[in-house]
This record gives structure tokens, C-alpha cells and sequence, in this order.
């Protein structure tokens, strides 16, 4: 690892006071501060912080493709985290409803958080619906080009529905939900993703393979031997 | 790597139609969805997740150190990441300001980012002044007992104000900055923090050796041979 002497350091001993020990570290200093940077972090972890987006209607399989994608990096010893709905609403997110703009300030955090990550040199994924072109692309805009992944969870709108996994359909049926993306709000699907995944004709293991690949094809993870 | 099935995975295929190959596969299936959990995560970094949180006036030290502990833990292979004012102020949070309410804000955000750190097994540090009690605990709660290691930047505010690192106490004396931590604003020091550093009295490298000693002690991370 690179080692450079930042100012703030020699500050930090300069200021060092009534204490000769410390004083006399500081000429025959063999110690001096480096940033670790994302690279060194990267170079550790044998890959590229990157953001995974997951995007598509409620039912599509996000969160359980999400899962698969870790499961099959985490055991070739990548460094994975999940972002959901589990753990940002009830976390992070936990101040904001469904209002247009609490919607996008929680796609804007998330969005954020994704960036951290990123730098931090983990492969980080979000399993949002995510339904605005815009807010993804703002997301995007927040992270270098070739670190974002879109994939878009296609599923026909009747089969999301029909697997209801969290009841949700029947509520916006009802109209016990209001703003139901699919059914009472706009899904709009994302025009150039990455990689796109139909979740109606695939099993789950060949649209794991598929991100994974894609992350292997542009150099974010190795590619296996 | 324990595998068990989980319902969502078996609901992806039992939906999955029009496609008698995928049909075949989920009879035939020999891969099923497991979570990779925090353990599985932190077996793979042979460390646990845990939140360093430096507190202390401007000036103190606390980035210097913080990022002298990354350096520290880095060259042992550890996966670390700094949350600091560059990273989050002009990200996460950049639309808050320093009124109250904001600032009550900016310390609950960082704490859920931790957390999520945390869970993703990292060893997250964050470097901000925090100087209320009540927020600081706010944060210690989100995080399991043994995984929040509170550490006080102590300094004295004259030597704070000498170093002046940023130009800011000159600015907050002069009343261009309002209710600047120290001088015309409170600072909490923690009653019972995990670790205490006096960066007036130790070198940068005595401090980081001792906030890593606390680490290795709690097992937080392994003792070095």
C-alpha cells in the first residue's frame, strides 16, 4: 500500500503537547498516515464496488433474485450486502411515507447509501420497485458509469399478481392501498438496462447466472474458473 | 454454507409458466435459495461487524484517527469503511442543515448507515463532533451491545482552537459561524465510552494502537500473532 504523509498528521504530532515521548516520535517518525482508498479495498475484497439495482413491479422476484445473486457471489468469497425493504424502511427510510416526495427522497437515500457502499468495495444491491425512470437515473448519476448495474425484473404484470407473495394485489384491488404501482401508479420500465431478467420464463438460477455474468463479462467480479 | 429452501423461492418457480423447461428444472432442482447471512459475511472477513463512533470537538483529531485505525486494521486484511463529513454531508445528508432538528437528523441517518454496515459485517467507523449525549445514545441503541464501541477524541478546546485544522474556531469566535460546538454551542463529553484517547498527550499512533487493542480484546477482531 502506498504511504503518504497528509498534513493533518503532522499537525496531530505539532500540537502534541507536554509530552516528550510523543515529541520525539515525531522526528524519528516511522509511522506515517495513509487513506486506505477504495482501490486498496477493492484489491482486499478481489473485486469492484459496484451497485446491482433491481427494479420491477411488486411480485417480479427482486428481493428473492437479490438473494440468489448474493448466494452465488458470497461463495466464490465476494463481499455482498442487500439493501430491501426490510432493512431501510423500517431503518434509515423509517421517516418517510409515500407521498411523490417522500417516494423520491427515499429512492435519493438509497441511492446514497448504494455510493457508500460502492466506495466502501462491496458489490451492493437494491431491491426497490424503484418505479421512476428519473429517480434511478439519478441514482446512476451518483455512481461511476461502469459500477451501476440495472437490471430490470420483467414479469407480466398477471403473474406478479397471480404469485401475490405479500397479499399487496388483492389490497389494491380493493382499494384498501392507494398508488399501487402496476395497478393504481405508473410502472415505467427502464429503457436501457444492463441486463434484463424474466422472471415468467427463467428459473431462478439462470437469472442469477445472468447478473452474475454480466459482472464478470465488465470486469466487476473475476469470472471463474 | 447451511442451504435451506425457502418458500419465496419455491413460489418463483411454482409461477414460473409457459415454460416446460423451468417446469422440469423445479422438479429436478438441486440448487435452492439460502440468505448469506451476517455470520456468513463476517466468516468471510474474519471479523465482526461493529461501529467505531469518534466523538470529540472540531479539531480533536477524530478523522485523523479514524483513518489511522482503517490503516491499522487494513494491513491486517480487515474490511473497513470511514463515514465523515466529506462522505455523508455532501451525500446522504446533504439536505440538512444545522438547525436542531437537523442535526438530531444527521446523527440518526448516520446511525442507521452504520447499522447497515454492521449487518454487512464491515468495521465502520464515523468521525463527527455528535455532541449531544441523548443522539449518541440514539445510535448505541440501533447496534447490539457488544458491537458499539463509543470512543472519546479528548482534547482540550485550547488545543483544539491552536490546531484550528479547518480555520473554523477563528470563524466561530469572530460570530461567523452561530452556535459552533465548543464556543457557543454544548459539548457532551460521554460519561462511560469504551475507549478514551487524549490526542494532546498521545501520538496518532499510541491512539489508534489503543482503540485496536480494544477490538481485539472484545474480539471484535483477532489478536495479531
Amino acid at each position: 500500500m502506498m504511504v503518504k504523509v497528509r498534513a493533518e498528521s503532522l499537525n496531530f504530532l505539532k500540537f502534541t503537547r507536554n509530552n516528550r515521548l510523543a515529541q520525539q516520535k515525531a522526528t524519528n517518525i516511522t509511522w506515517h498516515q495513509a487513506i486506505v482508498t477504495v482501490q486498496d479495498r477493492e484489491a482486499l475484497l478481489n473485486q469492484k464496488g459496484c451497485v446491482i439495482w433491481f427494479t420491477g413491479l411488486s411480485g417480479s422476484g427482486k428481493s428473492t433474485l437479490a438473494n440468489a445473486v448474493e448466494q452465488l457471489l458470497h461463495q466464490r468469497k465476494h463481499h455482498t450486502y442487500v439493501l430491501d425493504g426490510d432493512n431501510v424502511r423500517h431503518g434509515l427510510n423509517r421517516n418517510l411515507g409515500f407521498s411523490p416526495a417522500d417516494r423520491e427522497e427515499n429512492i435519493r437515500r438509497i441511492g446514497e447509501v448504494s455510493k457508500l457502499f460502492t466506495d466502501a468495495g462491496t458489490v451492493v444491491m437494491t431491491a426497490f420497485i424503484s418505479p421512476y425512470r428519473a429517480d434511478r437515473e439519478q441514482a446512476r448519476a451518483l455512481i461511476a458509469e461502469d459500477r451501476f448495474v440495472e437490471v430490470f425484473v420483467e414479469c407480466p404484470l398477471d403473474v406478479c399478481e397471480e404469485r401475490d407473495t405479500k397479499g399487496l394485489y388483492k389490497k389494491a384491488r380493493a382499494g384498501e392501498i392507494k398508488e399501487f404501482t402496476g395497478i393504481s401508479a405508473p410502472y415505467e420500465p427502464p429503457l436501457h438496462p444492463e441486463v434484463t431478467v424474466n422472471t415468467a420464463e427463467l428459473s431462478l438460477e439462470e437469472c442469477a447466472q445472468k447478473v452474475v455474468s454480466f459482472l464478470e463479462k465488465t470486469d466487476l467480479v473475476p469470472t471463474e474458473n
